[in-house]
């Protein structure tokens, strides 16, 4: 068979498993994920050794440190892989969930379930952790999942897919109910790119250019997470201290993920005060300031912000700032330039606080909030398997219950249309 | 300018006007609405002349009188026009609802909120009245819309948009909140399927060719429908009078339509009786019945089902019927065949009713109930969009609420993260 062939072959399986998935109970399914668990703990040294391959490739094809520090597994972090299992498991299962019933004027009771999405396909880069992660999210949440993970990562991932689909067997569910495409070729994620007969929907879990590489060649619905360019607007009425906390943790307490904070907006009628005062803060924490012509009236030392830093994800201590003349223009200003992923307003007014929850139409709209806090585990969703940026179906942090779709129920009693 | 040109500029000013009626009150909306209702009744006979040039050029062309019907508009059709555009008013606005909100460890208050989509592209056939209908539905749920109808409706299309847009200059609302693309050139879809940094989802209406040839081209997500291979499963314990009754309105009150019934599964048990029954009742009807084996050897004037038939959408008094052994053999085909449309089973089993409820995940599944109530109307969603049978975002009858979308909002007071 021809890589294609074996890749068509792989997601046609992975849609009859889905059957079998999808009929399982939630008391089956925690129990699955609970000895997929113990299994990788108990295996971790098979594991550990397969990922040395991976890390020696690695350094003879000179990967970064940062980039082997990401593909390393230790027993630490197998047992870290395990717990993250455990944590899905004990998560309520959305399978089933009625979310709404109602009758109908000619007693038709009609209501909506949860049920799950069928076959789910994800495209990760270099951590092998994600092969487990993305597996008991999927199978929770009654799906198949076709894996295809970073080539770098290859052993590891193949030693973590075959531990987990060895609990799959030992409870008779098809071992296609889990699969990793084998093929490091980029033909591998093209192949399965193209089968929209079999495969539901795509998430893709990297950095922008993978992002846009599986956008660009998906016949199979994509949810996607490009950017984040996050902004704090600090309202007239904001407290300074309050604000200077949110805004040294949205950008500083981890500078390179996706909700970092990369543009700040000032209200004018504070601007002489409060930019002064940010600005200090901010530098002596070694952030480097970009600033429109107001901003850089209060801070002379600031630099200048091109249209270009209005766009940026630095992922860096790298601020484009700027001053605005009222809600307006702070609203107008994130509408042109949002990512649409987290914008929060800093604010004592009520009334603007109301208007910034209502007119601001991003994934994730925060008020007297770090940006930092958008995230699926810290809004309260569990373990995330992803970040929608994109209005359709998901939007923001997306959870077990985004692996989800719900159906029409419908009881009656031997009703026709008239 | 050349097409592309000026549909990108529409495009684009849809997404700006889309921010505007994302603001709009539920009130401001509602009025709106009945404003245009009333405009459209007012200004008729401008629209019945317009419609007489579509109708004119639809002779000459050849067009089947069939589609010609569908073209025309009288005075009782506009004023159905208006009407239809009223109930969308009477319903509920979705936007802003908060679906739910809970409280974090550290005090955050985190919720839903529904949100308007932005920009809905809507393509269709014939029927003038879509342009107002689709257009009540994306307005009221807050989104501006792009349409682009069937090049035979052109004056009768852009008659009506003129007269829906007049209303919401009056109003200073962006003109661009509701656009009709006025190319009847391919090329008008086709680069319409290109603004993917504008328009955010786009919906077919019309024929399996139109929908393949949308998803073909379009860069921006669809809400697709192809075909509706509706099924009903006869279980053991069926009434047999509550089964015919079902089936011949399932099958016979309207064979053309997506809801319609097209195969009939009977459970081996009651076969000896029961196809006998059937059979006699539906071809008193002149329903032409295609069996398996099993089948006609209880009804001998049948025809022979063929793979085919299994996956045939007649929209015609032709019905595929056969014989299974039980419940799992009746979801394997429905699993099999299902265009993932609309399926029911008749039973008087309670196990074997929920069974089907829980384990058959197409769009809308049924219990005692003719198929033909799968649609947005009749299962209490108000107006229909459109249906969907692939899960994502959407899946079965679509309403209101589909052409929204949900935001996470959070109210903090000072929360960073630690």
């Amino acid at each position: 068979m021809t890589v294609a062939e074996q890749i068509r072959t792989i997601a046609a399986d992975a849609r009859q498993a889905s059957f079998a998935m999808a009929r399982l109970s939630s008391g089956a399914k925690n129990e699955l994920l609970l000895d997929m668990a113990q299994a990788l703990e108990k295996q971790a040294p098979g594991i550990i050794e397969e990922n040395r391959k991976d890390l020696l490739a690695g350094e003879k094809s000179g990967l970064s440190a940062a980039m082997l520090d990401r593909l390393m597994l230790d027993d630490a972090r197998v047992k870290g892989m395990a717990d993250a299992i455990r944590e899905v498991a004990a998560l309520p299962d959305p399978v089933g969930e009625v979310t709404g019933m109602w009758k109908r004027p000619n007693e038709l009771m009609v209501g909506k379930m949860r049920i799950p999405l069928g076959v789910i396909g994800i495209i990760y880069e270099s951590r092998p952790n994600v092969t487990s992660d993305a597996a008991a999210l999927c199978l929770k949440s009654g799906n198949a999942v076709v894996l295809r993970g970073g080539s770098e990562a290859i052993h590891s991932n193949l030693v973590i897919a075959g531990i987990l689909q060895g609990e799959l067997a030992k409870r008779n569910i098809p071992a296609a109910a889990l699969s990793l495409i084998p093929f490091v070729e980029r033909e591998g994620v093209t192949e399965m790119l193209k089968q929209e007969a079999f495969i539901d929907v795509i998430i893709p879990r990297g950095g922008e250019s993978l992002i846009r590489f599986v956008v660009e060649h998906s016949k199979i619905p994509v949810i996607k997470h490009y950017k984040g360019v996050c902004h704090i607007f600090v309202d007239a009425s904001a407290n300074f201290e309050m604000a200077r906390d949110i805004i040294i943790n949205a950008k500083v307490q981890r500078p390179g993920v996706c909700n970092a904070l990369e543009t700040l907006l000032i209200h004018r009628d504070i601007a002489k005060d409060f930019v002064p005062f940010i600005h200090q803060a901010l530098s002596e924490l070694k952030v480097e300031l970009r600033g429109d012509d107001a901003y850089r009236q209060f801070a002379p030392g600031a630099g200048v912000a091109t249209e270009e830093d209005w766009h940026a994800e630095y992922l860096d201590l790298i601020l484009a700032a700027g001053v605005v003349d009222n809600m307006d223009a702070a609203i107008d200003h994130i509408n042109r330039y949002s990512s649409l992923h987290t914008e929060s307003i800093i604010t004592a007014d009520y009334a603007n606080a109301q208007r910034f929850i209502r007119e601001v139409n991003s994934g994730v709209v925060m008020v007297n909030a770090s940006t930092r806090f958008s995230d699926g585990n810290q809004l309260g969703l569990g373990a995330e398997i992803g970040i929608s940026t994109t209005k359709l179906h998901s939007f923001g942090p997306m959870g077990l219950t985004d692996l989800t779709t719900t159906k029409f129920i419908v009881y009656g009693d031997g009703q026709v249309r008239p």
